[in-house]
């Protein structure tokens, strides 16, 4: 076997086995097979495709040439929820103490966030004293206590992925439906959750621009998953506008503790969507009493209480989670409609763009984040609005407001007709099939 | 412009513009495109093809890269031919003094042998004294005084070529259509002839498997080509068994002595159809004109002659041409038929390794030949042959004999029915369009 051998199958759209895939993924891995047969081969699997069988394969190797974490010694039904990133997708943050309530772990290892999307990891890390980097030990420690913890990603996970992204990164070969999989899954799958709700997203905001291709990703994650033994399924939904009307570090534990507190926005629905699918999956609640079981953790205060535990568990102070008013905001000032009629659509990479451009984001990884910035939309699609209204407000320290403002400004487009209602989700996907909304 | 883009455009099938195309020839041959994003481009080029245009804007790209050579000083017509390569063709040999006696001047840089394929240079060093590597000068100054000669490359030929082959090699992005085209027609354009025949083989012992795929590179590289205001023809003929019965440095020379002197076997006809279609390119005749101007240049005597006359020229001994006998041949050896039947195919490529075997050849580039061993085959497709009868000759100086001997056996296939009459060439095509044989 030779990596030349392997390129000139996949070159004709051949299968390649799964010795062949481990072959180049340690190859590539420990360096033996050079960059530029790597990029090639690359590219072929981005225009040849590869069917479910080598996407598992792929997944698996990478998977393999990490560390895979083991989290049956917390004797409990673990769960695992990942989106596919957005703007103002704070998710994460309501789910991790809503699953807790309703009686599986959530171990979660997070990411930081960089270019348009923010990360979990920053945004908890607003709450002071919040620490994201427990040891293996402590952090399996406040899971079995409090059902939740959220870290940044400690474990080696998946360095193959890491060394291959940064590859396709720079060859044109991000954009391919096995290669996001398994880039994807092999952390996954390494991060030891038995049961994983993919929330695929696409839009103005999200890495997919269409449901259809979004739907394409989540059916092969799936499959994926499946193949590996896991419990999962995938949500296809909207990330046209952004998620939150919070955006920014701060102001997304701010939108957050609303929802936690019952305020039934966009983000709320989408977050009991969430939890009903990845709930049902378990196998412990049907969607029925799943439901129920997510509105008693709302309505009882449980929630709230057991994010505020959390956070004291992570060494943060939870009299922010009690009083939100204590986060420390910018300035404020509004972006405002320059003429009247309805949202008809929103370019919301470009809102999470505007962020970082106050400095709530991370242009480079060195980049240092203020957490107190952000905006806080007031408009969603379909909204009507009339010129001098205020679109979004937007909180900043001086940074880059000029240029914030006029992203937003320009990425809220204002139309004569109301738009057609946007759906929180288009599809559902799990091992039974495709449902479509 | 970054090569990303220009990844990005290829990747969707978009046709590139010259100027994205020189950026990457420039950019990959002066260093600063990186293997991995050139490989990377090579593959989606391989895989999304190229247009006729872009094509041409390669060639010109890499022709660029180098030297041009201008022949307009010998004020006449200069014509060149081209094989892609095969298994006892020394067509040049026999063209370079016929084509001279017509009328036009021919002034040939060609190439050495690798792998199985021999070289014309080789071939012609096996002539006494014969020096490949004249002066431009003295090049030159033969051409105008013989009217042809054959050299090694010594200009600078499209070096980007050089290194794009080269990682081609690597990464399985050798058998594209437009990067055969690119390579093979960046130093036909950059070697200074108005007229160019292109000999495209197909075939067993070719590049090209199929009649269509060679026709497939024909016609792509007749457009390239016209497009760069040359007079050009291609031919598709049948690899399918060696084009001389003599296959080997010395061999090949008495192969095309017997020809000059009038031996009508295949190599004769090829040759004779390679003649009159450059003539006929050249617009100084008409294709019954060119083969009579061809049979004169045989019957005279005179093309024999003129071999003799560039032999000497290049400082060989020309007593060798009228008198071939004078080659030293190694020991006499056969393979014979192992049964009753007709021959009714060759694995043409093997008899070529077959030769390298007994040390005719290179594997590798620094490999020194040995002139005087080779084969004489005794049969051709649809020969009748009973058990015992001598298939080929072999020549020998003891090396490789039996791995020689054992790869003719198994590459001379013997079957019961007599197979349909194979045709020299398949097809022409020119700017007017392709004529089916």
């Amino acid at each position: 076997m030779t990596i030349l051998d392997i390129i000139e199958k996949k070159k004709i759209k051949q299968e390649l086995s799964a010795e062949e895939i481990n072959y180049f993924v340690e190859g590539f891995t420990k360096g033996e097979i050079p960059d530029y047969q790597a990029s090639a081969l690359l590219m072929a699997i981005l225009l040849n495709g590869m069917t479910d069988g080598e996407t598992f394969a792929l997944t698996d190797a990478m998977l393999r040439s990490g560390d895979v974490v083991d989290m049956s010694s917390l004797g409990g039904t673990v769960v695992d929820k990942h989106s596919t990133g957005g703007i103002g997708d704070s998710t994460t943050l309501a789910l991790a103490p809503i699953l807790a309530c309703c009686g599986v772990f959530v171990a979660k290892m997070s990411g930081r966030g960089l270019g348009f999307t923010g990360g979990t990891i920053d945004k908890l890390e607003s709450i002071p004293g919040f620490d994201t980097a427990l040891s293996e030990d402590e952090f399996f420690g406040v899971v079995k206590k409090v059902g939740c913890a959220v870290i940044g990603q400690t474990a080696n996970l998946a360095p193959a992925d890491k060394k291959i992204y940064a590859l396709r990164d720079v060859t044109g070969t991000v954009n391919a439906i096995p290669l996001i999989c398994s880039s994807i899954m092999s952390k996954k799958l390494a991060s030891g959750a038995d049961t994983i709700l993919l929330d695929v997203k696409y839009g103005s905001g999200a890495f997919m621009p269409t449901p259809e291709s979004a739907l394409e990703l989540a059916e092969k994650m799936v499959a994926i998953g499946t193949l590996a033994g896991k419990r999962i399924g995938a949500l296809i939904t909207d990330m046209q506008q952004p998620l939150s009307d919070h955006v920014g570090n701060s102001l997304e534990i701010v939108g957050i503790i609303d929802v936690l507190n019952g305020k039934k926005n966009r983000l709320y629905y989408e977050i009991r969507e969430v939890a009903v699918k990845l709930l049902a999956l378990t196998g412990k609640y049907d969607e029925k009493s799943a439901e129920q079981a997510f509105q008693r953790a709302i309505d009882s205060g449980n929630a709230l209480n057991k994010f505020a535990e959390m956070v004291t568990a992570q060494h943060g102070d939870e009299s922010y989670i009690h009083n939100p008013d204590k986060f420390a905001l910018g300035q404020r000032d509004a972006v405002l409609a320059d003429k009247d009629g309805y949202v008809t659509g929103m370019a919301a990479a470009d809102i999470g763009r505007a962020v970082t451009h106050l400095g709530g984001g991370r242009m480079t990884k060195s980049d240092v984040i203020d957490f107190s910035v952000g905006v806080v939309m007031q408009v969603a699609i379909g909204s009507k609005v009339n010129k001098g209204d205020v679109l979004c407000e937007v909180y900043h320290n001086g940074k880059g407001l000029d240029e914030a403002k006029t992203l937003i400004s320009n990425s809220v487009f204002i139309g004569g007709d109301k738009p057609a209602e946007h759906k929180i989700a288009y599809a559902y996907v799990d091992k039974n099939g495709v449902t479509l909304y």
